[in-house]
């Protein structure tokens, strides 16, 4: 690394520290709920739950593939090791959990106003992840591209009801695989000053993320803070790869965030029922969890899932049905009382299109994330088509829907003002509200606006053009391109990340990856 | 009635109560919930909200219009009339209701198997209300008519998630005002053996109606039992007008229940404000609540609302919003406390189309209805444009998710299968569970199967047509209307039926409405 990043950094952090100060409280960058947490199982069914999971981590156990040293760290901590399957002696995980994991962490942002706290009774929201197609309804779908990437950077930048950049919101398929995460990272970075999640295709590209958020935040603030929480799939049934291990060790010997995330087509990766889905996911969860402890003590890590239901008429993933809204309450609270922070997904849909398929799903799962308690809401804006797709359409129909769970999870004002009880006498019997006194005072506030919804009279909105909300959205989201301004960024830590990128870029003739 | 007609109906009755015994089990007519209400109130904030209601109906008071007799009834109970203003002694109007107004009642359908109880810890789902307009995909909205009115009953009857055939569905416009109660109410009957509602908008209308229903069940049937659920609207704010206490007193006193349903678009007809527009809600209900225990102590009645926001900028009344989803929450709750069943909205929204923002804003009002603990759901299915029009295309849509939310409602199965042990073991880490013992045996009930979303790969997808959920849901409710078979209806009582109707129809020369 450059002295002058190094410098330059230095003093960045110094000004970080005083805007932090200063502004802080004038920012709400993610949700604080107010309102209880939806449970739908009792004490003994959880209890019922996590004992399974227990038994199948000590009679079944979980396969670690590729990975010497995983295989040593979980037998030097009193696990019994055959082959590549780890079987764990009753309560170990747990207790390993317990012992170091976070309940809540600071995730820093570039920009210290849009620092987020994920675990507690905090909730961010985040774009979608993973697709290899974009869809709008000018272009259809395609493959994505880094532009596509690029747009959706800058859109969930300006949804203010998005708390964080995202990873991979879309692969730029038009760059090459071992060299694209360089551009996915620095395009986070540059047109967003919100945090963003790390490479984890391979444990270089991990440590290239990791070594681009030092020029960004300085050596000793990464090791020491968390700038980076990134994706970590189990490939189950309780299987995890030796891609996803290498990317898990070095992000938390780095002390940064893993989202370990069982990802799970119940019915084919899992049991064809709900209780048996939930006490694989825990299973697994806790191992790998487990694994981030071993590795650094106090890291901070993530309890993930990711659960669809498949039609077991086509074998097709399914959202937005009731039971994976079940394993999402069942898991949420699981994952409090194991004191770890939870993600799941936010606004699935199996829909090709904006329409009411992908709606109705979206919502389903949004709302019940939301309800269940969510920490980490990976997919809440853009999802399409199962993940296939991120769509420009969908991602500002759901930011709007994102902006609203804040108001519903901020729950219900009892102040005297919103009490209106002056209003009542005001006003009175057969009379209307409009006018009054406690109105104008507070209409402004009042009630959520919906950014896509339509409620004009069926006239006016037929001189309008009779649009659908797809069509609406697709306006909305080119005028936000069209407004977009970057954020600020240190010309220093810019160039710093450019001459990074050119230099590992230009290396890659000598590299096997 | 003839004397005809009356012999049939006693043996109908036998036959019913047969048919009963023998099959009610078998049968599950609406749904009985598992998992706890969901609550976003503390006791404090709940006791503040009555507390304010109390002093409203104190001090503010409500208007009862046109009625002296309702006046009477108030003032004798020991409430305080000046002109049509009526005030409620603290704690007087929940006294009488917890003194007499039942918990949770029968209605009875002519089908026995289709009798639902409201109240409780049941839902019953039911179709949209009240729209003058009708909409389809083939052609567009326009005028709604008796055969419109006729399809939605069939249609309603068909769907498996929708347990009560509804009321005024849509306005047979095509029909004299003042006569098209009797072919809405004929419909109903001939058309279906779910429950339903009657006509409320004249009180002769709905004397009319438990006519119609004493040929269907007897006179001494539906005086001692509930037939009929009927909604009366409150003239919000703080007012009931004639026709409403008209209606709602010839219900009650015939032992019919009324959905006393405070009709409010928050900023208008309430505060703009969550906490006073509960407030305005509990004191409107408990007042009219009341009231039909003043008439008949212990007759059915149901805790009603109707709660949209409107929007600040436009005045137009919007859904599926924040703000409303927490009203929802908060009376579900206050009902409870009051002791009676309670009834909201279901897939409300503000859309001309069955697009995605009519999706989103039916999923939000629906899940969140569904949680809060609602009884009956009043416009589970087919509203569009803020209850001005109900479309084909929105209501199989709709009952698809009216079909998901019993089995969410159902909660989690803890059985020894459903933890599915067994499959673990027998599978193991990196296998799929597709084809495992577990699997096969549980396949066919275990997750449901939406009829309208399309899962299949975007290459079938697209070789299919390439179909929105509306274009397919317009296949959807053709192919069901083509297949529709009539339940069967002795046919003494249709022929009751249809001579009363012919004889009431031509005495209208001498009548004076």
């Amino acid at each position: 690394m450059s002295e002058r990043a190094g410098r330059r950094k230095g003093g960045g952090r110094a000004g970080r520290r005083e805007a932090r100060a200063s502004s802080v409280k004038a920012a709400a960058p993610y949700i604080q709920r107010k309102i209880p947490y939806v449970e739908i199982l009792s004490e003994e069914g959880l209890q019922l739950i996590e004992d399974n999971a227990d038994k199948l981590l000590e009679e079944v156990g979980i396969d670690f593939l590729d990975d010497p040293e995983v295989l040593e760290l979980f037998q030097v901590a009193g696990a019994s090791v055959d082959g590549t399957r780890v079987r764990f002696p009753r309560g170990m995980c747990r207790q390993i959990i317990q012992a170091s994991a976070p309940s809540e962490y600071i995730q820093h942002a570039r920009n210290p106003e849009r620092s987020v706290v994920i675990g507690g009774k905090n909730t961010v929201l985040v774009p979608a992840y993973g697709s290899p197609f974009a869809h709008d309804l000018d272009k259809g779908r395609r493959y994505s591209t880094i532009e596509d990437f690029r747009n959706f950077v800058k859109l969930a930048y300006m949804a203010p009801g998005i708390h964080h950049s995202g990873g991979t919101v879309c692969e730029p398929v038009d760059l090459p695989v071992n060299k694209r995460h360089y551009d996915m990272v620095y395009s986070h970075f540059k047109y967003s000053d919100k945090p963003l999640m790390g490479s984890v295709t391979h444990y270089r590209r991990a440590q290239d993320t990791v070594d681009m958020a030092k020029l960004v935040f300085g050596d000793e603030f990464v090791d020491q803070n968390c700038v980076l929480t990134s994706l970590i799939n189990v490939n189950s049934p309780m299987v995890f790869d030796g891609t996803m291990l290498g990317s898990l060790k070095v992000y938390a010997r780095n002390n940064q965030s893993c989202v370990v995330s069982p990802f799970i087509l119940a019915g084919a990766m899992s049991p064809v029922t709900v209780a048996g889905t939930c006490t694989q996911i825990l299973a697994e969860a806790m191992a790998g969890i487990a694994l981030t402890q071993l590795i650094r003590p106090g890291c901070p890590v993530v309890f993930g899932t990711f659960a669809a239901a498949v039609s077991m008429a086509t074998g097709a993933p399914t959202f937005g049905t009731p039971e994976p809204s079940q394993v999402i309450y069942a898991t949420a609270a699981l994952a409090r009382r194991l004191g770890v922070p939870y993600r799941s997904g936010g606004g699935l849909c199996g829909s090709k299109l904006p329409d009411a398929q992908a709606a109705y799903e979206a919502a389903n799962t949004l709302q019940t994330a939301a309800l269940a308690g969510v920490n980490f809401m990976l997919h809440t804006a853009g999802w399409l088509e199962g993940g296939l797709a991120v769509g420009y359409e969908k991602f500002v129909m759901d930011c709007d829907q994102a902006s609203m769970i804040a108001v519903l999870l901020e729950g219900m004002d009892l102040s005297e003002n919103a009490q209106a009880m002056d209003a009542f006498h005001e006003v009175g019997p057969g009379k209307h509200f409009l006018g009054s006194a406690h109105t104008l005072s507070n209409f402004e506030s009042a009630f959520y606006r919906s950014t896509i919804a339509d409620n004009n009279s069926f006239e006016q909105w037929s001189a309008e053009g009779s649009l659908d909300a797809a069509q609406r959205a697709n306006g909305i989201w080119k005028k936000m391109l069209a407004d977009y301004e970057a954020p600020a960024l240190d010309s220093a830590i810019d160039e710093a990340l450019l001459d990074f990128m050119a230099r590992e870029k230009a290396s890659f003739a000598d590299r096997d990856y």
